[in-house]
């Protein structure tokens, strides 16, 4: 069945901590930069991982999609909102991203939205 | 281990669930068009569900895979005729779908071909 | 070279009759779906048009980059906001999204920006 | 302005032919199977031609598109069928197959379809 | 969790048997080639994996990297090799390839490195 | 027709002036760190470009293809290693990346290899 969100987090930590045990300057690099494009800036944080959420889901990445869902909620995104980003993301992208579109609301609602 | 046909369509249908409680139009009037596209028209539904299937294994999607899988095999299309439809999937999407066209015919053997 | 943004539109328009010419009911309620998706909703159309851009930047779509610049400029986004986006976009989508991201910021600066 | 299809069949040839000065045998099978793929079988050419022509357009790739395109209407695929056949490509792979479906149809409209 | 190198490889065997159950000319003559092309030749079966695992990552197949990490490891590539060819990978293929990264290193510190 | 290498260049090189007029700190650090993932370390640059180019080959993206081939071209590599990568790129990524490999060629063909 699907991962809990705990779950999720969990593994990604722990993958996380591999990946920097290994990782050389281009790797350490890349991280620093992913964390820095959502930074609040002329656009505020809330649309920035919106932008992530959609992007992740045309490209139909659970674990992405799953990352961003987890931040929309935290920036306080609300249903209405999350299920509109989530619409252009399936007429952009098709019904191939369908499965992608279950998880991501599956995670939604287990966030208690 | 892989899911098996039942397991697949009971968290498909779980999950759709959840979509339909938080869907808005645009995802409401996606998944009627959807439904619509591979209805019996000038091509037969057999015809067109090879079609949703050849599609799924070259964007590499398992479980639209597993479900025109199983909808091909409700139109009595053949062990002959799906294997030469993978075979056109697998030349025009290389080896990365190798790991999809395995769980593809796993599905196809379960469903008793 | 590079086709204007003028150019663009009218061979778009010019493409869109024959579409239209051929077209059956799924493809014309798609065409309608793909208008709705957009319209301001929660959402504001501003923020609509950037998800729709950074899909399209990291889906690495070419003609629906170029729509979604001209649209974002319709809808009075900033130099600041549309680079942030397509920073997103680029990390998201890696060096292999550069080319239309030049493109992009090329027709960006072609309307004046 | 778009190739018409003479110019893309030629341009097409000699490209081949320089494929084929440069080629080892792993290239040259691979241009064997490609053309094994697609003859007459459990399925008739005519299906297998639109499935990779649905495979093209999923995949976003003009050229591909336009080949099979050029093939289907040897094998006498009607305007009905066509157009069916796009449309689950469409609803399948999104808003963002919509250039290649403009040029899809520019060509089958070339024809004389 | 994430499966083991060992329970990752039967289970790869056992779908294999699955597809040669089923196969026809097409699917046997691609698996075929499949193996030539890394084949020992004017490039070493060491850069030859590590292209099929860099090729495998931007692509996001996971099945497809955790073989060529399996084959790198044999073909004894050094930690700081595999960790220069995923940098490539990541920085070509952008952060949506950073949980394929997640899991390659995973095997990777599985198989000892 | 194909553009020219020269030609390529010249434009590439003009696009990305207007790219350095408008990006930020994000944009301009990833184009930093993509400069770095191919510089000389554990694996030569010769293999580096050549990681570069198959992972462009599919991902099927012209403007890369034709950049890593002409950097493989300074590289010194040789028309067989040439052929071979690509050979793996066509594997992985099947017929849907022959039209990419036709230009590929087509400019390895007139570097004067």
């Amino acid at each position: 069945m699907v991962k809990t969100v705990a779950e999720f987090s969990k593994e990604r930590e722990q993958l996380n901590e591999i990946v920097m045990k290994h990782a050389d300057l281009t790797i350490k690099r890349f991280y620093s930069l992913d964390s820095q494009a959502y930074r609040e800036g002329a656009l505020p944080s809330k649309t920035k991982e919106m932008l992530g959420l959609v992007a992740s889901l045309v490209l139909r990445c659970d674990d992405c999609i799953k990352y961003h869902i987890i931040r929309c909620h935290e920036e306080a995104v609300t249903t209405d909102e999350i299920v509109e980003a989530l619409g252009i993301g399936l007429v952009v992208g098709g019904s191939i991203t369908i499965p992608h579109l279950r998880r991501a609301l599956q995670a939604w609602d287990e966030l208690g939205n």
